[in-house]
């Protein structure tokens, strides 16, 4: 291993509801022991199998309020009306270790962090079309007027699409996962990523 | 597999003589299919085991003027006293029928290949050590003077590694290679690549 000095990356996955994104995370973080899961904060009831502390934090609104008042998320927004949000200390705390972060946030959450950290990759995840998004959000065990509004809400997130920097459709799994892991890879390769200050790296220019 | 459409793309590596350039095109060109190599022209002697259309198109200096003068080069340059150029056709060609070329071409080139095509993908090629570098060129059979030449040559190409989009270390070849096949997939993911006209992802945003 070489010894010139790379900064680490925040990666940020969206996609639509049922476009695999949950997935892709898990899959990614089994596979690339530099990736540590910022697990989000959010108001809305667990789905089953879901648990807190690893999908989420699952807050009551008067404690999530309480965070956004002492100022301890890097970001939140109001999603089918319940809150989602970014706690800041475990992202901070992880690059500062040089290790690189993904989260898997919705669209108005991205390009709240992106304002924040202009270096963070946004990904978006596509579904390989409508037909099959349908399919995937109609196979979860949601109430159907929770599906046709999470549909409604998704055509809207594919127009976000454009303004993320990489698009990245989920047509096959194993593809998706080996292309963001790419993604990762290239972004800590980028000559803006180097850090000047790394002793081999001014020897080798000097 | 999807057909949303994506834009090729124009891969460009450099380094510093001796860095393995040549060796690290090679191996990606045996493990992509999408990869065309372009085949430089120069009026430097061929080295043993080099073919003529294969490592470079060996030419005299009155026809290399010829080439200039007919507008047949994408760029050229007068390095280590001999003319180096990047023929036009074979890189139009290829990028039209949506394959990804790839050339390995020193700085002053890489520059010029950006000013004409900015989208292209510039990476250098580090060496882990100026050591190494030393080693790697000693073991050519060149003259002396052709070595030292190279290497003060080359320590003058390093500084130039910051005007790169990407900087990768060869240290161990195959994760170099495996370094920039994940940079040629990650910059074909990238959302400013994706063909709007392409059907499918019309759709998908409607």
């Amino acid at each position: 291993m070489s010894d010139y000095m790379r900064k680490g990356a925040l990666l940020i996955i969206s996609a639509p509801s049922g476009a695999g994104k949950t997935t892709i995370c898990r899959k990614l973080l089994a596979r690339r022991k530099d990736l540590k899961y910022s697990v989000s904060c959010t108001t809305r009831p667990p789905r089953p199998g879901e648990k807190n502390g690893k999908h989420y934090f699952f807050l009551n609104r008067e404690d999530f309020k309480r965070k956004i008042q002492r100022g301890e998320l890097l970001e939140w927004a109001m999603v089918h009306d319940e809150y989602y949000g970014t706690p800041r200390h475990f992202i901070e705390e992880q690059t500062k270790k040089g290790l690189n972060v993904i989260m898997a946030i919705d669209v108005q959450g991205a390009m709240s962090i992106r304002r924040k950290h202009p270096a963070a990759i946004l990904v978006f995840v596509l579904p390989p079309s409508m037909d099959e998004l349908k399919a995937r959000l109609a196979g979860r065990r949601d109430a159907s007027e929770v599906v046709a509004k999470r549909l409604a809400n998704s055509r809207g997130e594919l127009a976000a699409a454009k303004d993320y920097d990489y698009v990245v459709v989920n047509d096959d799994l194993a593809t998706a996962v080996e292309q963001i892991s790419c993604i990762l890879t290239a972004e800590t390769l980028k000559t803006s990523r180097l850090d000047p200050s790394s002793a081999s790296f001014v020897t080798a220019l000097a």
